[in-house]
């Protein structure tokens, strides 16, 4: 599959339609999230990788043609389609910044079919990363550098491309593992995984299953102790702790229950036994709020694995991100429609200390104490760079969110700080404010 | 990549220790939904075909044992998996079929080990599928017969994957089509695709660009017309449709604003020109509730576009799907932890008239009026049959949702049916009520 019909119809009509016209100016989209959710106060930016593997790929194979002329495309389009790749610049934030709503996630300049061919898959995976980066750090701030963070989304991601993106992310934000084996082997991560409840079930007793699994598995044990008695649990974890010298190597896992309760229960448990260095592990549909929560209580819990409210971002489960023209040749470009109103012109965010931003225009020089947020990235549909790499995506989110407002870390009705417009680009939109006269 | 790793390190910690100690004893393990979500009357079964492709080609390539070695794995754990196939059987509710509460999707009878890697796949297919088909079918419920549905999800779904799943189950549940070309062509869907404000802003009037689209796309065309102003927009598609004679093949394209007014006035100044045959399209973040708006507002909308929303299931991104071992050799096996009880034994689903569900056991004669949802799909690791087609498995919804009670059919406070628990099914719950004599 090389790529070129991985779009909405409407892109292929558009295209074929500029295309037969000759309409080759070099227009510039501009592709961001209009408004946060409300339970959002920052978003992290990603996904920029597989958008700009799709854009060096792009090309339509003989199958595809084919395709596209059983649906009516007439030969001159196929000809010009066939022919078709992306020649254009991309100027995009990197991976793992930090960003607000109407800042600028990407910039695609380039004749206007390959651009306009580009808005589906662009906006698929900027979007869907960001909103699975976005999530995975506000877990992140909720553990408060006290909890570890393990990522068990894999279960139920909406599909297993997701499960990989959510893997990576989550990591990037500073997850410790992923129970993904294979996310782990792709992008280099620890893996993380206990024993099912269908693992106890399994042998006679809990004991003899716990006893099992410490002797089968070398490394350190996490024993799930809640399938049927969590007390009684903690307690055969302790007598297999004792039996078999695991004092230095083994967690116990609870899975259900008031975790806030039962780990204060186990913690005693285990100290009383002597076993100050086993640690507590727990899970079960836990989001970032049940993190506060276990933080504010001061739960004896040494770390968490976070499943599927993260794996799906389910209090946001997508951005309102868009991908809107800005130029058109020397011509800056806006659109009207009631509540979907753009600003016009190639942009560039200028960030100031305390992440006050500045949305202004790419060629204007940066106000005082400001540096710019996006890089030129693609230019003649060539990379400028290798692959972005995990270790400095998660070097530039931890500065970034060092420099991030308190209003904006908090969980419930957080305050994401707004950008200004730059004079330039105030000029600009008062310049072009007016719709063209009708015809 | 032969699939192998596509799970979470603890399935392939308990497999590798069961297949250390030989423990080879089937184990049957329940796929099933725990509760639905609030605003869900009912699920559509969905994903059956990637999860039983997947249980077909599951094994372990040299790469993989590779990675699993370097990670700790012993030579004789990587020497069985190396061997490990699946060779059990899959029973399975077909595709398309309306699904409730702790009914199973899917059952897997396998030696041990086999069934348990299965586990992180099979939940992660089964549930999004079922997530997004169920969340497709609610809207095809909402526009009840009276509003033609579109796919538009593609650029805001969670990857591609789920782009593709949500093309073909908006098409399973009645959607006469999807904007995204690449799924179409995989599942033989019709294109939809109208046109984009950028395409309207790249020319110098609106008139313009309707003209030039109208010339250079063949088939019937559809006029964006809120990129300004959308009742000057739809006086220009008026005056482009009268030019280039198109009265019989145009539609006009509203994506913002008050959707009941701004049809109703399309629709008047449509008629007074007497073009009665020009229909109108809506889409802008619509979802089922809209969609109800519209048809209670007897608003004169003939088709709309169904996208973000509808693409992540946006008000009930996952289900609470498990995955739970419900026997093992010849022993039936319940878990017990608090709020996550499971009921033993391979079980059936007997289907009465008007969706009275019995919930029994697999072996027991279908009570008189019944008959079964569960079919086998699977055994000794091979598919019983091709995969399923989408008219079939069209044709199953159909005659399902024929049946649904209305309470189940309600977008707001929806009540699903509940399955009753067969005679046999009861007596087995008593008599594997009591967690295990402890050690």
């Amino acid at each position: 599959m090389s790529g070129g019909l991985l779009t909405d119809l409407y892109e292929l009509n558009m295209a074929a339609s500029y295309l037969r016209r000759g309409m080759t100016d070099v227009a510039t989209f501009s592709l961001f999230v209009r408004d946060l959710p409300p339970e959002r106060g920052f978003l992290v930016a990603a996904g920029l990788d597989p958008a700009l593997d799709w854009l060096e790929r792009l090309s339509f194979g003989p199958d595809e043609l084919d395709y596209l002329a059983r649906t009516g495309f007439d030969a001159a389009t196929l000809h010009a389609l066939e022919r078709l790749r992306f020649t254009g610049e991309v100027w995009a934030v990197p991976e793992g910044r930090i960003v607000f709503a109407s800042e600028p996630l990407l910039e695609v300049s380039a004749p206007i079919a390959e651009a306009q061919l580009a808005e589906t898959f662009l906006l698929n995976q900027l979007t869907f990363h960001t909103t699975l980066a976005s999530k995975a750090a506000r877990c992140r701030v909720a553990a408060a550098g006290r909890i570890e963070l393990v990522e068990f989304g894999f279960r139920r991601t909406q599909g297993v491309e997701a499960a990989f993106a959510v893997a990576r992310l989550a990591a990037l934000v500073g997850f410790v593992g992923t129970s993904n084996v294979e996310a782990a082997r792709r992008f280099d991560l620890r893996t993380s995984g206990t024993m099912a409840h269908s693992y106890v079930e399994a042998f006679p007793t809990e004991t003899d299953a716990f006893r099992a699994y410490a002797h089968d598995l070398p490394g350190p044990v996490t024993f799930l102790v809640d399938t049927y008695d969590t007390q009684e649990g903690v307690a055969n974890a302790l007598e297999v702790i004792g039996e078999l010298g695991l004092a230095r190597a083994a967690a116990v896992r609870i899975d259900s229950g008031d975790l806030v309760a039962l780990a204060r229960q186990a913690r005693r448990m285990l100290d009383d036994a002597g076993l100050h260095r086993v640690r507590i592990f727990v899970s079960g549909g836990l989001d970032e709020h049940d993190l506060a929560r276990l933080v504010a209580n001061d739960a004896p819990v040494d770390a968490a694995g976070i499943g599927t409210r993260l794996g799906v971002s389910a209090d946001a489960p997508y951005l309102d991100s868009v991908y809107k023209l800005v130029a058109y040749g020397d011509r800056p470009v806006v659109k009207l429609s009631p509540g979907k109103r753009t600003l016009p012109g190639a942009k560039q965010v200028f960030r100031g200390p305390g992440m006050r931003d500045v949305l202004g225009l790419r060629g204007e020089p940066p106000p005082p104490g400001t540096h710019p947020l996006l890089e030129p990235v693609m230019r003649a549909g060539k990379r400028l760079s290798a692959s972005s790499d995990l270790d400095t995506a998660r070097k530039r989110f931890e500065s970034d969110l060092d420099e991030l407002p308190p209003p904006a870390l908090a969980l419930r009705d957080p305050q994401a700080p707004e950008a200004e417009l730059s004079d330039a680009l105030r000029r600009l939109v008062d310049a072009t404010g007016a719709p063209p006269a009708p015809p």
